[in-house]
């Protein structure tokens, strides 16, 4: 038998990995259908916990035909309600293309960024954004030392920010890839690849670099609370990943 | 050009996903050799980070032919005192084995469990430690409401713990086993299959049930500082899985 | 140096994991939107390597705005010419979505399938299919033996087929989910748990059963060239995973 | 009620994903400790498949204790026997490290390499080798019409071989690690840096070259009866990956 003590305070119940078809509005004016993976989580009191999960696939099936962004605060100010809970979540992670120019030829083609919306009841914040961002990072110490080229591969930059008004997907992306030695592309000919080698070797950085240059951008934002930002470089000499990563509360800010 | 503005005033700098063979001291007085998975962190002031990730691999390198939990303080201190750090973090994710008995027919087996060590320089604690339990939950609704039969489905506890003095993973992980529905095990024969079978549907749990369970013997337990429990349970009649998490700093302990 | 010895007459060269948006059309005559992972190869022969990767995304640009099933001839000519191809192959994997009702209270969700198109050149005939369809098993020997309950998890159908003429996921998905103990859904109400329970509890099966069951239903397809099946189920009391395969080429057809 | 057609004739069935320990001797003489994922798979007549999933288990909890591929003929044998198999396979992945020295400072450190030993009962050879090896390519074209640099990125070189005589794990991987543009290292110091910055920009090589290359080591070895070779490039100015492919089935062999 169980000793007779007292049951944890508050519990988080939910569910994970519930997969659908959402929209996302663009910056454009249109809207972007693609597919999220929604966790769903409540902050409960011990007592209230029974069949909450089955309350919020309820919840979940009523809002189903049409998921985006814009119907977070409802559906998570109906989860409250109805489970009686202290405070629900929702993130929402989905594949989000942005149409982008290769930098000389001006071809067209589409990319890919891993995005996170996640929203809670107990703000009337905006949802927290994260961006994951692929860039080339190109190695200033092998550039210093070596007689002709130097090692650069593919990073990742996740970028994750509190806003305190509406921030396009489209800008925070475009925020990081500025920060990189150069871009990348879903698709290039010759004389973009030409522009974005010369670019990444005439710009050399370290994961901590890149990761102080978005953090600089982000905090001259002016509808930025707070962010985090972490940069993975899969580096190509080595069998393992660099890695920096701030977090703004770690930041003196400058007095404005 | 970037605007002449403070950078960060700290920043985590290291390497991610290194991999090499470990050994890990078992609780009945031997040795286990398995593989791990290392990411080694330092907090720095933005003005000490030049090559701070080339000293950290020289260190790694000549702690490499023998690493286990034994040099982390060890390691962890000359990292920050060469890189003249503010903290260093190492953490070392690897499959741990334990010899498991069939609970009928006493077949032996080996079972896998992910475990993790998290160490900082921060503090002379014991390193964090993190076990991933899989164990069997049955649905309490779906036997209730059935005529017969009862959906059941590997779950996996995910326990963090800080102890106040050596636990051995051993305990750990037979605290979290004790706490499903069922074991589960790497090899069962009829006998055994007829006991996990009944036992199962003897007690019927939701995830969290499993998770307030678990929370009660960590509470309990003398040596546990603070804890946060997880249990994902990938339900076999749905596409996603049941979630519950409890953290010790959200529960009211029981006056002792 | 290399020894001076011939090269290989026949290389494969292309490009893997592009992602993008895609337009599948639905059984019920709708279009859907969802987003794929394009892997594009062509086998050359050695002489006519150069530039081949630049040729090919040349091309996928140019189809990029509306990526189909229905461009996969007209691009795959367009492929095997440009570049001399002696054949070329796309595969394009992705996430698609059924409305699907709960199977008492009519509860309407979406079902994800991971499904993949693969088309080559080389043939005039439809895109090979593949579904993978989760499914419950409920194990025979558990049920036999145990007092009252039976293990029971979710399992995978991945059924891949050579159509002779157009074959709709939606079939083919429903022929999967007719072959296990039960189905599989998004959302359930309690009469529908029940239902799902008592019914899986009533129709026991081992993956073996799932994947001969398949085969069987396949096998009679009046539009089915040739398949292979393989089912694998999650054990809820192992670690480790139970898996059957049929492939129609190791089956005696029967006289027809 | 399922029509009344013949069952398929032979089916696969087995254990997929079964962890443990295992032993893989090293060509220096000593022994690695390390940790391998399991399938073992029965080609079976319908007739027979009746519990084979549990004589599987009960098969390797006898060899549980020392697994490594010195068991292989046994374990099949016996697995063919007593389930009066058509066929058994037993396929082992496991991370293998070999110590590797930096190519100027000579500082020591552990490589890791994905490897796989598959074995069947048919045949009385060897068995079956993979071993997926991290080289460093640089892309020729951005080389030559780049002002400076060259982007380059980790890529990763997959092998199977079938040998007729006993190949050492180091040899092949050894003879995969010269085919690259550089090889990919655990730990370096700058003057290694330096060393493979130079050589990777003096080595330009698409990923058909690579493939080429090793293809054409493989077809002079002597103990290789036939092999095929796959590589992969996380190109670090795209988000998609280069590919290249060859079977030495496809090749005409040079008179020998």
């Amino acid at each position: 038998m169980l000793p007779e003590i007292e049951p944890p305070t508050l519990q988080t119940v939910g569910i994970n990995t519930f997969t659908c078809p959402v929209r996302i509005p663009e910056k454009g004016g249109g809207v972007q259908h693609t597919v999220a993976t929604i966790d769903l989580l409540a902050q409960m009191p011990q007592a209230r916990l029974e069949s909450c999960v089955s309350l919020m696939t309820d919840l979940l099936a009523r809002f189903l035909p049409d998921i985006h962004a814009g119907i977070f605060p409802d559906l998570l100010r109906q989860m409250q309600e109805q489970l009686q809970a202290v405070s629900a979540r929702l993130s929402m992670r989905f594949p989000y293309f942005i149409a982008k120019k290769a930098p000389v030829s001006g071809t067209a083609s589409l990319m890919e960024y891993q995005c996170t919306f996640t929203a809670t009841s107990s703000t009337v914040d905006e949802p927290l954004l994260t961006v994951v961002v692929p860039v080339t990072t190109l190695c200033p110490c092998s550039k210093e030392i070596s007689a002709a080229g130097a090692h650069n591969q593919r990073a990742e930059i996740t970028l994750t920010v509190q806003p305190l008004a509406l921030i396009w997907l489209e800008d925070l992306i475009a925020l990081c890839e500025a920060c990189g030695s150069s871009e990348v592309y879903a698709l290039l000919k010759r004389p973009d690849e030409k522009y974005v080698t010369e670019r990444a070797y005439a710009r050399p950085m370290f994961v901590e670099d890149v990761a102080r240059k978005v953090a600089q951008q982000a905090m001259t934002h002016p509808d930025i609370a707070w962010f985090s930002v972490g940069v993975e470089s899969f580096e190509s000499i080595h069998n393992h990943s660099a890695y920096a990563f701030v977090d703004s509360r770690d930041i003196d800010r400058p007095a404005g």
